[in-house]
């Protein structure tokens, strides 16, 4: 086991009308200005912004709003939102909606402290240290980000779409309510399914020694994921699969499935690329194009994982080759992502084939790394995993 | 699954050496003042409270010590550790040791806030709402207090020994090195394997509806424990092992075990009057002779629950009979602690027969409560489970 710092510090409400609360759980922090950051129109039409907004009058909290989120998150939104922080000098940013308008949120976040821009922070070139803190109101199960250290952010100008981790990335409260996600449609709920899963599968198979624990709650939490996610998708008001999708989206990108691993995300790097250059990809659509291909490329160097995995998360059935058990399990996999709704081609998503060169050119943030995960990912396998995922 | 607050802001340094940045982590939260709070030798003769005062003074952090703690540790050292935080004006307690060291410091934490007893808090006649900050160097794995909300104290006096929980028991980070743990004897590795195991199954065989994911990490913790457990017995110095083991003592006790779930930790309950009565006894090894006989009364309203942790956690073959499947994991899970060398007698750790009756009536706190579990206990119920664990 490696060595590691474990950092969970976003407390969690989770439940039935756990949101009507939020007037009296900013209160309670000692806050009274705000800024109501959310997107493009879902949570005005189902009178969630409305209940927000009266549970923070009751309480005597000062509110503005910023709304216009988009999936893949914009950078020109961002600096409108920090240039509104720090002329209101809010105290807290409450991000309502899914993870686009919380990455959203985190950026004004640790915008509103510095006099550069925060793409800065997204490519490197800066660390943040201070942050305005951010709170969630979560509408969707998927991205993670109501707890996670995460915020990606795409610069609407160069087209890159660029993460950058951080605690100052930590939501100090969410607030998670399962009802909220039952008007979710059908294909942004396989979508979160997906990046769910892939938050845990991408820390599991991983570089890294004995972590017996943490790879039993990984593959614990895949398992639940799978059950809770062929429910949600049948039936959208079923309570107990939305809440076991909201909460193993938060449990799955908090750090605690990859605890004593080393892991680079690789396909998440490759996806970013995609939905970078098209965004009207949704991200977990692009992952599951992907990682069947990354996972036929990679079994070899970790086979011990992808064989627990196999019998453990896909019951797949031991023969004598162990190699087929594992192909066999990345392929049901593929078929379950096929079941839930979800394209498994690039080409289904819009892609163009002439534009995988650039894509793999682009994950190796042309030319300047690679990525060193159980199989190292160059600019040459990058293009294979384009092509055969397209 | 029933609406939950998850709260874990307890920051965790976990890996080899870590204790040697307590200095610098101290520094980093703008600390200049600590009580360095231990037990009665064990930390002096490894040097480790050497190196801990060395990183202190090195960043410049100035301190005062309390050695002394015990085991169940005492109301009467608790209230010279008010007195000192109070008189010295200190920040932040760090307690170097185990469980005992750091429910110490939370009781001290808490009283140094108020003019009373903080004995008030564990009889719930006040609850805490301000506490200095506590910091852990854990030395055994066992009580999970590094991250958990609990706090146990005994009142020497009265001889009754009662536990609080509140958020004002988190410890602001703690330091986790398995290697700390090398020197902990087979018994008390033994006993802190059982405590470990118990904060879960006193979590997962509770009240409330469908909680797979919890589930799923419930058992995966237990599978993970009974396995390194029996490597750390074997060989105290396998690093792997006694880094499940520590991880598990956090995770198991910090609330992600029993999220969505109602419990009331009906062993806890009857074991915290045991070594109440009788401080020698250890914790868990009062917990190895308790359970197996609550769980062969509690079973057979939760079947569900107990076949689980049958075929997925003990390894039992599924027979025509779940009855008999759950009663060989219950006999099976009770010669593993026998294995790891715990008693599964009371009478063997020294309780005195004539002393049952006490001892039930004393965990319905002399009649004004009763435990409303799987099973309800009430003073029968208690009195039969204590009789076949005696």
């Amino acid at each position: 086991m490696e060595n590691f710092i474990y950092n969970t510090p976003t407390k969690v409400f989770f439940g039935k009308g756990e949101e009507s609360k939020i007037g009296a759980i900013t209160a309670s922090y000692g806050f009274k200005k705000v800024l109501v950051h959310y997107g493009k129109g879902s949570v005005i039409k189902s009178g969630l912004l409305d209940r927000v907004l009266k549970s923070l009058d009751e309480n005597n909290i000062s509110h503005i709003e910023l709304g216009g989120v988009e999936p893949n998150p914009k950078l020109s939104l961002v600096l409108k939102g920090v240039e509104l922080a720090k002329k209101e000098n809010v105290e807290l940013i409450i991000a309502v909606g899914g993870g686009s308008v919380i990455d959203s949120s985190k950026a004004i976040a640790v915008g509103a402290k510095v006099d550069f821009s925060p793409w800065e922070f997204s490519i490197k070139n800066q660390t943040p240290k201070e942050h305005l803190p951010v709170a969630s109101i979560l509408t969707i199960s998927a991205a993670g980000s109501d707890m996670s250290n995460s915020c990606v952010i795409t610069n609407d100008e160069t087209k890159e779409k660029r993460g950058f981790t951080s605690e100052c990335n930590r939501c100090l409260f969410s607030i998670l309510n399962p009802e909220l996600t039952y008007s979710v449609s059908k294909f942004q709920t396989g979508c979160g399914i997906v990046d769910i899963m892939m938050h845990t599968l991408e820390r599991y198979f991983s570089l890294g020694s004995e972590t017996y624990l943490t790879d039993n709650i990984a593959l614990g939490l895949l398992k639940a994921v799978l059950k809770a996610g062929r429910v949600a998708i049948e039936n959208p008001n079923d309570y107990d699969a939305r809440s076991e999708l909201m909460w193993a989206n938060s449990l799955s990108h908090n750090g605690l499935t990859g605890m004593g691993r080393n892991f680079v995300m690789s396909v998440h790097q490759l996806e970013h690329e995609v939905s970078g250059m098209y965004p009207e990809i949704a991200h977990g659509a692009g992952l599951a194009c992907l990682w069947p291909q990354w996972a036929m490329e990679a079994y070899k160097n970790a086979q011990n994982r992808f064989l627990r995995f196999a019998y453990e998360v896909m019951d797949i059935k031991p023969t004598k080759s162990k190699n087929n058990d594992i192909e066999d399990a990345i392929q049901k996999l593929k078929s379950y992502f096929e079941e839930i709704g979800m394209p498994v081609r690039l080409r289904n998503l819009g892609v163009k084939e002439d534009s995988l060169e650039a894509l793999a050119y682009n994950t190796m943030f042309k030319g300047k790394r690679v990525l060193n995960d159980i199989i190292t990912v160059d600019y040459e396998v990058a293009l294979k995993i384009l092509k055969a995922s397209f």
